[in-house]
Parts: structure tokens; sequence; C-alpha cells
């Protein structure tokens, strides 16, 4: 039995989410039928995130036990021609026996995209969301900046949050801008449900004027969801990267818990 | 009676191509069933380029004659509210009577995207082509380079070209990496049918060591169709943009024909 990580590119447009469930395809039922018919044997992956309806990913991360003797690095090559193309396995490694995609995650990074334009994408429809009333810049990229630090964002969770804390640390949070195309990348330790698509909820409020980019200390020290904008939609949001401590990779039997 | 110029930005995947036919839909087809209603007459509209099936577009333009009293720059808000979500008007403008979009264009820009690595992308499967063997870009940046200028391009043509003469100038052929991501860029005065995508199968041969650098000077002193390579395939293209002269615009009259 050994233990497999993989790390898998979709596009969310077409599935449920991640998550296996009952009402609507997830990707990760799609990659278990594809890892048991390759495995020969009933195949559960572990993902480190699990990604809404609708959001893309880059680099989810996903682990499974097998007695198959396929060569780790091989299974991108087995799995792809399998996979419908909207779902693709970038790479396959042995990890120890006590690794675990979700629990060690030590950081992950995720991309937001919005096209700030008078009229709305055919190319881009399905990974940028359209807002077509201009946005200060300067204003959603300092408020932006506020995000970094560790901060308890117990008002950024939305209902079904099922986390023991709410305290997070964010190590990066920029918006950059090319033409008409903002992009949000954010990096931190873990998320809280929904987190990234309310902060680019809110940032968008500040960029039309209607907050202010003091928002996000506001919550922090209120802890009131109400300070903060909606949700964002789902489509303009991408996992980018997971990422774990290399004693993860390394240590077999050694379990670092890290909450979610 | 007005004439109306509109620029139209598409993703090709689910059309047969720009132009209406009696197999498969057409992005022609679908925009001029959405200006009938628009218009409450019946439209026929003539596009600068007619792209194949999977080529997408940025910028195609195309021109039609209606007695609606729609004012041209509401065009977009119109038929946006009609179109798919993979069909987005983005520009409408009166042009004088004599104005048109495919003999009156002296200059179109293309984009091919390459994705360079080992396994294919999932998000971005419908805009580039996935390229798993390393390419030499020195070798392909290179090759770019020798089309600019103006050359006979016979050798560049696709059988069912119609054109009356295979001169074009050429005024920008680079060829940009990022990460993964190639990105060729050419801008010329016009082009022959499938010429971009020639022009591309041969890169992606010199870039395997399969032809030389010297391959696109070889084809404009022999004029032979076999020193390039295959037609790239269709999913990577975009046309980018289409240029008319300032003139096309200003003076009713004048009809400056430029072959295709």
């Amino acid at each position: 039995m050994s233990r497999i990580l993989l790390t898998v590119e979709y596009d969310g447009t077409n599935y449920a989410g991640w998550q296996r469930q009952l009402n609507g395809l997830a990707v990760q039922q799609v990659l278990e039928e594809a890892l048991t018919r390759a495995c020969g044997e009933p195949i559960t992956v572990t993902g480190a995130s699990r990604t809404d309806a609708g959001v893309h990913a880059l680099g989810q991360r996903a682990h499974f036990d097998t007695n198959s003797r396929i060569p780790p690095e091989k299974y991108p090559f087995v799995l792809n021609t399998m996979l419908p193309p909207d779902i693709r396995v970038q790479e396959g490694r042995a990890v120890p026996d006590g690794f675990h995609a979700r629990f060690m995650a030590c950081g992950k990074s995720y991309t937001y995209r919005i096209l700030n334009r008078r009229h709305a994408s055919a190319l881009h429809r399905c990974t940028h969301l359209h807002v077509p009333v201009p946005l200060a810049l300067d204003r959603m990229a300092e408020a932006a900046g506020t995000l970094v630090g560790t901060h308890d964002f117990a008002a950024f969770e939305a209902s079904g949050g099922t986390a023991k804390t709410t305290v997070r640390e964010i190590r990066e949070s920029v918006l950059t801008e090319e033409k008409d195309e903002l992009v949000y990348r954010i990096y931190g330790n873990a998320f809280l449900y929904n987190m990234v698509r309310i902060i680019v909820g809110t940032l968008i409020d500040i960029g039309h004027g209607r907050k202010e980019p003091d928002a996000f200390q506001r919550a922090f020290e209120t802890g009131d969801r109400l300070a903060l904008g909606v949700t964002a939609p789902a489509h303009g949001l991408e996992l980018t990267r997971v990422e774990y401590p290399p004693e993860a990779f390394q240590m077999p039997e050694t379990v670092r818990w890290h909450d979610e």
C-alpha cells in the first residue's frame, strides 16, 4: 500500500465543485472513477481544498492510497487518457503514509480575475468576473494591503464554515492591473469557507465607493459580517497553489495538523 | 438606411466558424438572427475575416445595413442581451454607405497561443495548442523574424484559397515566452487562407528541429508548400484586430478595394 499525492488542474465551469455530492457531478467523483479504473481497486481521494461549484484550480492537491504498481510519476499520463479534457493531472508523487493533503497544507494561494470594462467578454466569460462600472484601483489596492498579517477573520466566513479557529495569517494580498483586467492574488496559511470571495466582493464595493478602504480593519475589530461586501461569484476564482512543509514529504510518521 | 460596423468578440469553440453554412452553426448566423430581431427586418452581415471552426476572435468586424433607429453605439447593449455568452459585441458605429468590412481592411493581427509543457492544461484547453515536446524558442523567434517584409506567400496558402495575388506585407511577426506559454503575434496587411496556421505549424517544426530557421525564406524562393509544416490546429488561433484606413470612416463614396 502506498500513498500518492496528485496535483490537479481543472476548469470548474461544468462541475458541482470539488467534493463528491448527491446533486451534480463533482471533480472528486470523476477523478475517483478514473483512478479506480487505472488502479483496478476502489479509490477514494482526499483533496486539499473543497472548491465550490464553478471555482477553478490550477494546483489542487489530493492524496489516495493504492496497492497499484503504477510508478507515481506516471499517474498524469495514465489518468489524462481517461479524464475529460477539463480535468488534467499535472503531477504524481509518492508521499509518506501519514501525509494528509488537507490537514498538512501550510499555504494556499488563490487568484481572482475581474474584467473591468463596459461590455462582457466572450473569451473570458468562464474565468473572469465582469464588472461594467469603473473601479478605483488605488482604493482597492490600499484595502488589499491591509489584509496582510495575522488577523481574526471571523467576519469573513460564510455560514456553513466549520473551522475551530478563525485566525489566519495572510502573507500576500496584491491587486494588479493590466489593461482592463484586474488580477487579485492572495496567499496565506489557510482560508475560511468563502473567505476569498467575501474579500473580493468587499474590494469591489471599495472600488465602487460603496465601502471605505478601512472596511477590512473594521471587520477585524467588530467581527461583523455586514461590514463586508457580498460574496463574489465563483467563476472568477482559481485555487492556484497548495503548499506543504518540507517535513511532510520526508518524515513518514509525523503528522502536523493544520486547522483548515 | 444606414450602414453600421460592429466589433465582435467570440469564443469559436462551439461554432462551425464565422461564415454561415449548411452544416453546423456559424457565428454569422447567430449574429444575424439577433440583429434581425433587434432591427425588426432581415439583416445580413459581412465579416472582415472568415475565421475557421474553432478559431476565436477578440476583434472581428462586420458591417450591415438597416433602417432601424437604434443609435449605433447602443448595438452592444441591445445585442448582448440576445446573444449567447460566447459571442459579445464590443462596439457599434455608423460608417459611410461605401464602407466594406472585408475589402477595406488594411491591417489584421492574429495571435496564436501554445502551451509548451509536459501535460495538457484543463483551463487553457480551448485557447492554446498543447505541445508536449520542448521547443527551441531561439530558432522559432529567428524564423518568425524572417517573415517581416513584403513577400510572395504562394506556398503559404491552403487549397481552397481564392486570392488574386499572393503577395502580402507582414509588419510584425514576434514570438514571446512567459513561463510555459508561447505567444506568437503576426500583423500584416492581409492574409491568405490558413496562412497563419501554416506559419505556426512551420514554427513548431523549426522549434522541434525538423525544419531549419530558413524554411520561410526557402518557401518564398521555391513557392513550395512542402517546404512548410502542417497547418496548426484552429483552437490556438485568435483574430485579434482588424484595421481600416482613416479615410474609410470619413469619405462616404470612396471605396478602396483591398484584395483579401
